[in-house]
């Protein structure tokens, strides 16, 4: 028993290697008409282990709703930290959500395109998802608000109801950016910033959203 | 024959009065709670005669949905025209929009929250219904654009670029306003003219959006 513990994979990398394979099989194929099987094989390992780690085609799906959501969720703070100001961090946070769906795209497609009726457990995890990434985008309105010490009394409201916009806004235009697949990442956060910092009264006006030069340093 | 003919309902009235009560009864139960039977009763007329006239429940269910869809579209229509700037415009499509979200309830949450992964022909009919909400925006901010005259060189892909930031923010604003049942359409237009048409640099620098005094007569 101990020998053959040893030869095998820890269980968490096993589990993740059936993911990535799953993510894949879900996202080409849709929920219904992916199977188990074919996770299995090119997973490499027997159906039955798979139903061990995962318990069900069902399990395996929410699995794969989490991991992918826990991904984005960091991207996303990753992207957020150190930097200075509620400008560039809104920029940061743009650039690393369109860069998580132009890299991720079948993580993408899971996380997003075939939760709503799959079954209730799946909804709910899709809905706790969506929770999640809405939380963290409305802690840094809330933070950008607070910072930007300017005359607006914005208060939490005010940060759901932005934080709300962004994600939607960004949520939609993963199909332009499918659509138009030249366009890469800092691109799309160019013209979001230019909606949604610059706005559209400015832009019609001739203005363009541009970084704004580093700070001194401290 | 002709007496009874007489006597009938017009079949488009008859059907509207199904898909009326279809609309409630799939936004109350969800699609695959919903009974035909339920249908068919509270219309006050026979199942068999509910498949006359719209086949299956999965038919039913598109009718549903394709009913929605033109009712928003017209709404957005009626709403912009005859406005005489993009900005006045822009205001008077969000108003349409938020104010159908929250007398249509039932309705928005049919074309809405159901249809990703129900079947094939019900996910083509809620693409559908989504090109052609975004068709009208893309529409409407092509016009903007054309008419600002300003310096900003803008095209028919930023056009479908704010359309896709429009629709997704304000898609997305329906779950914040369902939170914030105090908050009127028009509320939730100020809101987002503060967002995505003055600006947040601005906002948080205290301006917000009040609309335009009315063009002197020409």
């Amino acid at each position: 028993m101990t020998e053959k513990r040893r030869r095998r994979l820890p269980r968490q990398v096993r589990e993740q290697q059936i993911i990535d394979v799953a993510v894949r099989v879900f996202s080409k194929r849709g929920y219904h008409a992916a199977s188990v099987d074919e996770i299995a094989e090119l997973a490499g390992i027997s159906k039955p282990m798979v139903y061990l780690y995962l318990e069900s085609k069902e399990g395996l799906f929410i699995a794969c709703l989490r991991r992918e959501a826990e991904r984005l969720v960091a991207a996303f703070q990753g992207a957020a930290q150190g930097v200075v100001t509620p400008e560039l961090r809104l920029r940061a946070g743009l650039r690393a959500f369109f860069s998580f769906v132009s890299e991720h795209r079948d993580g993408w497609v899971v996380l997003h395109r075939h939760a709503a009726e799959l079954s209730e457990a799946i909804a709910a995890e899709a809905a706790q998802a969506r929770r999640a990434v809405m939380a963290e985008v409305t802690d840094l309105v809330r933070a950008g608000i607070a910072e930007s010490g300017g005359p607006a009394r914005l208060g939490d409201e005010d940060a759901e109801f932005v934080a709300h916009t962004i994600v939607g806004a960004a949520d939609s235009l993963t199909d332009w950016m499918a659509e138009h697949p030249a366009e890469s990442p800092d691109g799309m956060t160019r013209r979001l910033m230019n909606m949604i910092w610059v706005g559209m009264r400015n832009v019609l006006d001739g203005e363009t959203w541009t970084p704004p030069p580093p700070p001194p340093p401290s």
